[in-house]
């Protein structure tokens, strides 16, 4: 059966977590709310106690607990995750990463570092900064790096650096039995034996519980910035394809769509054409970009787009990037009082105009209020809804409809925020039965009593016993 | 139990695998044989019975007669894996997938091809020429993408393009039960649900039969090549080292020792310092390169190496590379018969050097005659015997020390053969005990019954009933 709350095994539970764990186990109630919800619209559900491991040997002792007395147990990483995968819907414990913090090894030479799963990106790149290295996934939030390989994230410059699953080396996890299993090696590749750690990078919790993240590192890149905007919105699809075709090196390639272009006009501290609009960054010396930048102009233009803007290596620069960053915020400063839904579907990058026309066609027709922001160049993109309570029906339906035409594309039905709680019920229409029914099997061999992050990315097994 | 062959249910299974197949299943002798071994030192093994079906349908009937007579079933590619990985060291059936043949589309927008398992790699190839796109892995045999799928295969350039693992989109899988599994989506990335793809990619048809396979294309690059000898092989490798961390796109580059520059010196068309060599391949334009070369041959000429030699982009070019594909044919010309057993570790870089310096002295020591060859830049090497019989022993007792030595500093037992029959034994010391029975927990969850390529991987799992 699954993992079930009586009253009387969860206290005996937290009685065991205290003792173990003293005052980092706690059941005070702000602390509990902070760890009822992230940063999605989903709703919240408080954990009945939270703890704080600092060691791997803890995690395993707390997992151990949680199987005795079958209660549920979540991570929680940074609270950034925005599909609820950090919410413990059905209570019991909440595992707090944050004190994993460790940056147990930097290894230049290798490009190579190992991390605790709660150090925040941020942190892990002013630490690498001395090295000329960073950790290139960037899903634009201060995530933990034990977060980003649960929800497979990936951001802006996945088109360049591959997402967590490319940049994960090996993993410490510790198993439903409270086994602590390593994956992966320090080598850059192996083919030697099944891959257990692909296998746990976007698990969310629901196969073991990471602890450790060996990742790798990147050579910091000489890059610099451009931005155009485009007559059409199918345009600015078409030039991204035939640049990425060229075989040129883009380090980031973000679209925005022209009602997110009139924020920024609104908002922000320059002003761009109200037009769909690109902002790219490119990998290369600046002469190398140079002799380069003849070729994207040209293909820019193609597309109907307006001459390239170099804001150069300075100010302009950071002004492009920020104002990607924090766009979307302005965004819902505009409607007082709404809450974010971001859809995040992504999809064969030749259908990827289509799907965006005609998303930005039935969010029109429906008079929501919504933005569309891509990673144009992986084919992944965000229509995010600015909407009141009184909408949220009317969301749920249109963003509904986003993931079906994603799926009818061959695409997928979350590019980079996981499956948490909102897209579970869209797994069988992407992957069929006969996948989920075998991600249904390696749930019930790996987590036989269901306690790790019940209710998540696969319906719930039916018991083993 | 495992799958065991009465002569009584096996003569069933071919009973009806004739039926359902006609002169596409074969128990001629010279069939049987062909599908004994590959094209390393395991000993040889014949199938029972091979079949060559032509559909993934086909595949899930046969699969199902396996199942329901409980006879071993093996699938067989291109014949060229290097650890046994094909041979049914079990008997029973060998599934030949050289009628999967059909490159089922190409979608040059995308980047993407859907390709039967028993295309072979040149083949694709040669179709995708037109459309300036490539399948870049590379791992010298013309191999069926089928089979580079399941042994997690790489080769020259796979640091720049990444491994299969890296490649692979998507597959159509059969599992034990006979029901056809569609993994992963056209997408070039998603977060969602397990990653079956990954946890096929590798697993050398021990989980489910590979049928179909989604990979990524890139642009066919603007290459130049190039070579310079180093004072010694510490330098070498350390002169990768530092190319790498200066971020210059190093398509491929080979390191060959000094003896296998000895054989080119007598064997090839040119002759070369009698120096531990770096091949080079840079991608970019010849502007570009020639932007980067005075970087390059300043970091060559501090770890002590000859002046880069730039063969140009014509017959030079091609002359270099073909001598990089033969060079070890050469090197077994030289020791008539005599057997190839390549080791293929990999370790973190900044312990290549050491590692590779003491298997080059364990080597001289021993009096055996081998050679080393690295994808250096990904600390991948192989130190290729070429043995009589009479040596068999000792070689398994050198190349036994490589692959310890490279657990030992981190690294893996298989950079790209895969496990097959020669790393099973290394499994555990590589992984740990608990990786390994995590592993066996996905096998037979997955393979209750132990029909599927058993005797590889890991230890056979104990039966389920």
């Amino acid at each position: 059966m699954n993992a079930r709350l009586s009253t009387e095994t969860t206290e005996l539970a937290i009685a065991e977590l205290k003792t173990l764990l003293g005052a980092r186990a706690s059941t005070g109630l702000s602390v509990l709310d902070l760890h009822a919800g992230d940063e999605s619209h989903h709703d919240r559900h408080r954990p009945q106690i939270v703890v704080s491991p600092e060691t791997t040997a803890e995690v395993a002792e707390i997992v151990k607990i949680a199987a005795r007395y079958r209660v549920p147990i979540t991570a929680f990483g940074a609270g950034s995750g925005l599909e609820g995968g950090a919410i413990p819907i059905q209570g019991g414990i909440s595992l707090d990463t944050a004190r994993l913090d460790q940056i147990i090894e930097v290894r230049a030479d290798d490009m190579i570092a190992r991390v605790g799963a709660g150090v925040r990106r941020l942190d892990l790149n002013r630490v690498l900064r001395d090295t000329g290295l960073f950790f290139p996934v960037d899903p634009g939030a201060n995530a933990s790096i034990g977060g980003m390989t649960s929800t497979g994230a990936s951001g802006t410059n996945a088109v360049r650096y591959g997402v967590m699953r490319e940049n994960v080396l090996g993993l410490t996890v510790v198993t439903a039995d409270g086994n602590i299993v390593k994956t992966g090696s320090l080598a850059r590749k192996s083919s030697s034996g099944y891959d257990l750690t692909r296998l746990f990078v976007g698990a969310e919790g629901t196969l073991g519980i990471v602890t450790e993240i060996a990742i790798r590192l990147h050579p910091i890149p000489d890059a610099i910035s451009a931005h155009a905007g485009f007559a059409t919105l199918a345009g600015a699809v078409n030039a991204v394809i035939d640049i990425k075709r060229a075989g040129l090196a883009i380090g980031r390639v973000e679209l925005l769509d022209q009602p997110l272009v009139g924020v920024i006009n609104r908002r922000g501290t320059w002003q761009l054409p109200a037009l769909p609009t690109l902002f790219f960054e490119f990998h290369g010396t600046q002469s190398e970009i140079a002799a380069l930048s003849d070729t994207i102009a040209a293909i820019v233009s193609e597309h109907g787009g307006t001459p390239l803007q170099w804001p150069g290596p300075g100010e302009g620069t950071v002004r492009l990037w920020e104002t990607r960053r924090d766009v979307l915020s302005w965004a819902r400063g505009e409607r007082p009082g709404s809450t974010s839904w971001p859809s995040d579907v992504c999809v064969p990058i030749s259908a990827l105009a289509d799907v965006i026309l005609e998303t930005r066609a039935d969010v029109d027709r429906s008079g929501l209020t919504a933005y569309i922001v891509g990673h144009v160049g992986d084919g992944n993109f965000h229509c995010v809804f600015k909407y009141l309570p009184e909408e949220a029906e009317q969301v749920a339906e249109v963003s509904g409809r986003i993931v079906e035409r994603a799926i009818a594309a061959g695409g997928t039905a979350s590019g980079e925020h996981g499956i948490g709680l909102g897209k579970r019920k869209y797994l069988e229409a992407e992957h069929g039965a006969e996948a989920v029914a075998l991600m249904r099997s390696l749930k019930v061999a790996l987590d036989p009593l269901g306690i790790l992050n019940p209710g998540k990315v696969v319906p719930d097994p039916e018991p083993a016993h």
